[in-house]
């Protein structure tokens, strides 16, 4: 009699507590206690964009004085929608009635009442703060008390002579279009799970990054007071052994040196992994570079070719990280896994996760949020090293 | 801290007695005791139509002797669509077994029967009574007992030498396409808030009706015993006053004097706000007019395109009817308005509308409706004029 | 007063437990306890192929020494799709992490682990076992002591000189696209339905088959040990009778004679009608020819073309069987059919399925399944010959 067939399996499941990033959701309130980025500073200008972000759309949209505003969509007033409103010097105004609102949702006239709205202070616009960093616009979504610090990063920090910091909205590091839909943790994961380099990138489509990261690496899992860190060994020429480290760091940051250029030092860039909502995300990056477009330059190619120019059967001849994390479906099914050694950065990062989810639950501060300047500064360890076999062992 | 963020406002929600037309909801029912337009008089012909009402998908043809007919889709016998029935000189008969069905739904031939089908009399197919009146077939989806006459309207009933009446379906007034993807009241409301007129149609887009309606009127809200009337006046030319009257009469019509040419007199047309479901409507209108055509130039051109000319960009340079109306989503959400004294026609349609359902909850009949012949002609109040600043006062 | 209105009609309903075919459901566990159609034998091949048959999405492919194998498309490892899988000689493997499948889901390779995994035995791949036969190829999804021997018809078994078997997936009989949207079951019945012919493919569409086929027939109706058997009687050349026998076989095939080349003799062909789920279905055919591509000569045409080369236009003037089915809604309301004699089939049909629910609720084995290799060839009635008129009666 045939065993093991498909008969009678149990429906999967997924964790909704690790992966679910909605408003009041376990995992959507921890994220709510970060700064995450909306956009380019670019993006926020005198044209109303939509914008939707931990499952919540919203407005984003620079008043005429240069402040950057994240609203509500509906006007607070009968909910049209403020897309089909115009930016002012003072905020924006919905076209229905003509309510402007203030980047704080104060409501500043109401045209169609006497006197301009005697009461108008009593509405307000449901509103995010935002502030701009690295070129990119980072919104809090979060409980007002809770309102960390915008963190500050070392390798964004320290620039040497010739170097600036470059912003991309185009999720480079994702393997494929700009919008990847999949849940936001799939692609995390990813990040601590060195293993797959040698095959996905490696064996199966050939070497999609240089030849020396076709070699399977001997590698070490670390929890960090950030989050997770990777360190993996592959030998070097000259006996020496090339040492990378990579780090995912709360909330849900991406730290990877570049693995095609492989040059050596503290990592050149940081992605910030956005859930848009529970089945889609994006990634915004902002890296050190000597050059306009260097950060593009990371990107994958297969075949010599941007994944956008790939036939559906290339697709399948040299697939990448979007075929792999998206092949695995809107969100994962975490019961029908059957995890190895190999996949100790996942199991660490959920554990990780865990007990983040703990420390809100138990009225602590989840890791990485600062409340003074001190401690906004965070530094990594991600990087690339030639060591000595010696100091490897 | 923060205050007044969007962070932890409660899920929006909407009146659903007020909004929701299925068959069987408090709206539905009361919508149900009076006669809605399906069609123009020539959509009725022997090409089996689809069309869509208050949420049930129907038939609609003409037989071959002139009779119009509104069916339920599926073939009482086997449930075929009679989209694909063939309309003959009696009736409609479906493809499948050619059973062939009268516009009253009496069962005529079972051709697959013995004897054509002694039992055919035991089985109807469910359908619904229509009559045409202003260019236009109306039908009745309500509790048969209850079936009012179909009203006739003073202004389409008195014509001047030359004048005709016209129909039209392309949601003239409705401010873009033809079929409008929100739900009804948001239209219908918009009706009875003449404040939006020099902000949305005035200072936003430009001048969208004649230079005089830019103007903030001062208005006059009042409750008929129809629906609800709005009066607002304007100054004129030569000190005297523009007084115009728009009214919302049950149990949707929309009566506005063309906001472009500003006649003065009577009320030139009716429009009838037809939910298709309860995220979507379109408008049919019958006018007086005195040359074919004339309705269509009633509609608002923004910079001197046809709404569906218009690039997404001009479509957010110049916002109309539809894009405030659809920008309030599929159903607007009540719970997160927050109404002013400008709303007050808003608020009064509301209540109207709450008592008209209190009637027919507690077995009376509803406002506009009509049993006997001389009760059938609603005399309307809608039109313009030009009065003496004293009159005004 | 109006009478037979569509007011207040209740809302429809159909039969689930006859139409649904999911795992777990009472049809579904039926269907489940026989092999069906999954593809052309040239389906499976070294390119994974995404199947979706009983709403279960699956991958079919062909490992390098020519075994086919249908499996879960989730990895059981962490999930990624086997689509994006590279099929080997000894199976398939998944391109995130490399785990190599065989045929029946053994694990064989983890390549990212120690000694290429030491515990890959305790891990398995879903899967169903599929065997090939008529050039197509079969699966069985159901429990695995249940499984029977993937049967025999004599009407494919016996082959005149020159004559070959063809297989076909374009959903022949379907009447339109190879893909049809709406249940299974709506086209089973059809088989047993010969009253639609004359209207249908006759009065309607003019004569879709050839002329004979125009004549109402008489029918007789029979229940038989497979499934239910139709006998129609036509008058024909030379008094003589046309008598042609259809079929409908457990579990879903429909046994028609060819209806427009009208050859005497047993049936050329069977369908296998699977449902892809419970709104979609597609057909395979296998049947004896004696030229390469005879079978989709059995189409039928309109006004001499194509069903896809149609207009909408041409499709309402020339509806046939995709028509009449899918125009009876994803899943016909049976809450609101009025059966009449002429649907003796149908009644029959309906009632056999639930004798066959019966049996396996009841612990017995259903209709045509066979443990041993006698009883795995199957004899059908199917078929057309000229008698004369004494037999007839």
């Amino acid at each position: 009699m045939d065993s093991g067939t498909a008969y009678g399996r149990p429906q999967g499941s997924y964790r909704k507590e690790l992966t679910e990033v909605g408003a009041g959701t376990p995992m959507g309130e921890l994220l709510r206690r970060y700064w995450h980025p909306v956009g380019l500073t670019g993006d926020a200008c005198a044209v109303p964009r939509q914008v939707k972000i931990l499952g919540e759309n919203l407005i984003l949209f620079r008043d005429g004085s240069g402040r950057p505003g994240l609203v509500h969509p509906r006007c607070a007033h009968r909910g049209s929608t403020l897309y089909y409103g115009k930016v002012e010097e003072r905020g924006i105004r919905c076209c229905y009635h003509g309510w402007l609102w203030d980047v704080q949702g104060h409501c500043l006239e109401q045209p169609c009442e006497e006197g301009g709205g005697k009461n108008r202070e009593r509405v307000r616009q449901p509103w995010f703060p935002v502030e701009e960093r690295y070129g990119l616009v980072f919104a809090y979504l979060g409980p007002p008390a809770k309102k960390p610090l915008l963190p500050r990063y070392d390798c964004l920090e320290e620039l040497a002579p010739g170097e600036f910091i470059e912003a991309d909205d185009s999720s480079i590091g994702g393997g494929g279009p700009a919008l990847i839909p999949c849940n936001w943790l799939q692609h995390w994961e990813n990040v601590v799970d060195p293993f797959h380099v040698p095959v996905l990138h490696g064996s199966f489509s050939g070497a999609q990054f240089v030849a020396q990261m076709g070699a399977t690496p001997r590698v070490r899992f670390e929890v960090t007071p950030r989050g997770v860190k990777v360190e993996s060994l592959r030998p070097a020429d000259g006996g020496k052994v090339h040492r990378r480290v990579t780090e995912v760091v709360m909330p849900t940051l991406r730290v990877v040196p570049n693995p095609r250029v492989a040059k050596y030092g503290k990592v050149e860039s940081i992605g910030w992994v956005l859930p848009i909502d529970d089945s889609n995300f994006r990634i915004y990056v902002a890296g050190r570079v000597t050059a306009k477009g260097e950060l593009g330059r990371f990107r994958s190619r297969m075949a010599g070719k941007a994944w956008s120019a790939l036939s559906e059967e290339e697709h399948r001849e040299y697939p990448g990280d979007f075929e792999a994390q998206t092949g695995q479906g809107p969100i994962t099914l975490h019961s029908e896994e059957h995890l190895a050694p190999s996949d100790g950065g996942v199991v660490r990062l959920r554990r990780f996760l865990e007990s983040q989810l703990q420390a809100i639950a138990e009225g602590r501060d989840p890791a990485c949020v600062a409340f003074n300047g001190q401690d906004a500064l965070i530094r990594l360890d991600a990087g690339q090293a030639l060591i000595d076999a010696a100091q490897a062992a």
